[in-house]
């Protein structure tokens, strides 16, 4: 199964400030600007690509605390996946729209593959790290706003060895976000 | 003055490796590939926008480590200008070709202006970090090398606030480096 990473960062590389905190990346850039068809700079495209999605828990947390209106949520009816050792049930804003998992994320892929799913869209700090040690990561989209936070959570974490992208894609958007594509080689 | 920075990148945002190695930086890619008129990445035209240059002290040592001859000096007549607070004078083989400076930042950007210097290259992650919360650096130039290193020495460092960064330009290579630009806003 494809797994693939579509996320933001500033262009210092974080996913969140030290509070976890993603309110500049709405306020960051030209939001003046005329987006064309660009306007959401390739997410439905992408969304459209994926049939699942696994995400850690302090993603589902963060998604938990927006409070998400039936016509505010993002995610259509896209099965998703929480990975979590400790907490066993979603909040209660969750319910029904997300199922929780624990243990090996190789079983969890096979067993995603087994059901007929074909691209995972993987989300989350933590998690996309994890995901990228154990070679399961096939894509990163990077959409990098247009912003120096001088620290945060950062996207990426410690690997395994040096890891080798290629087929590298780029655009620069009339807001001033660039968005950067790669396909991911371990050998 | 105009103050600039030209610098690759792995992909996570280090220019180099713990150990100071940068050898990832010209094995990273594809090496194999046509670039045609873009072979130097931008390099040429970029020195060629400068008239003066300014690095750390570091920078000076790992250029000093190649013992380059007078036909590999990619400097031509530039002139060099090498912050320590410490080393006095350069090693023998940079001897008549940098300027040793130690004190504040801002009057030394004051003297070059004042001898009609018009745009230095700021260089070195040290270096560039501390100009970056002067306020000093204009316009940010970025090769990200396609390649994930996992840990080495960032680019980016803690920031005074959160800095806008505006005009983005973006290119892939052909050989799958992406080079991004910016300019640099401080309100």
């Amino acid at each position: 199964m494809k797994c693939s990473v579509f996320i933001a960062t500033s262009v210092d590389g974080f996913i969140a400030k030290e509070d976890g905190s993603v309110d500049w990346l709405h306020t960051a850039g030209n939001p003046e600007v005329n987006m064309g068809n660009d306007a959401d700079m390739g997410m439905n495209e992408y969304m459209s690509s994926i049939d699942c999605m696994i995400m850690g828990r302090k993603s589902m947390d963060m998604i938990s605390s927006m409070n998400l209106t039936p016509e505010q949520w993002p995610y259509g009816d896209t099965k998703i996946i929480v990975l979590s050792n400790t907490v066993k049930e979603p909040p209660a804003n969750m319910k029904g729209k997300v199922e929780m998992y624990s243990g090996d994320l190789q079983t969890l892929i096979s067993r995603l593959e087994n059901k007929g799913f074909k691209h995972a869209y993987i989300d989350g700090g933590t998690t996309i790290q994890q995901f990228i040690n154990l070679k399961l990561i096939n894509e990163i989209t990077i959409t990098r706003t247009p912003i120096l936070l001088g620290e945060g959570k950062p996207l990426f974490g410690k690997t395994f060895k040096d890891i080798k992208l290629e087929q590298a894609k780029a655009v620069a958007f009339p807001n001033d976000f660039i968005q950067v594509k790669y396909t991911v080689n371990y050998l």
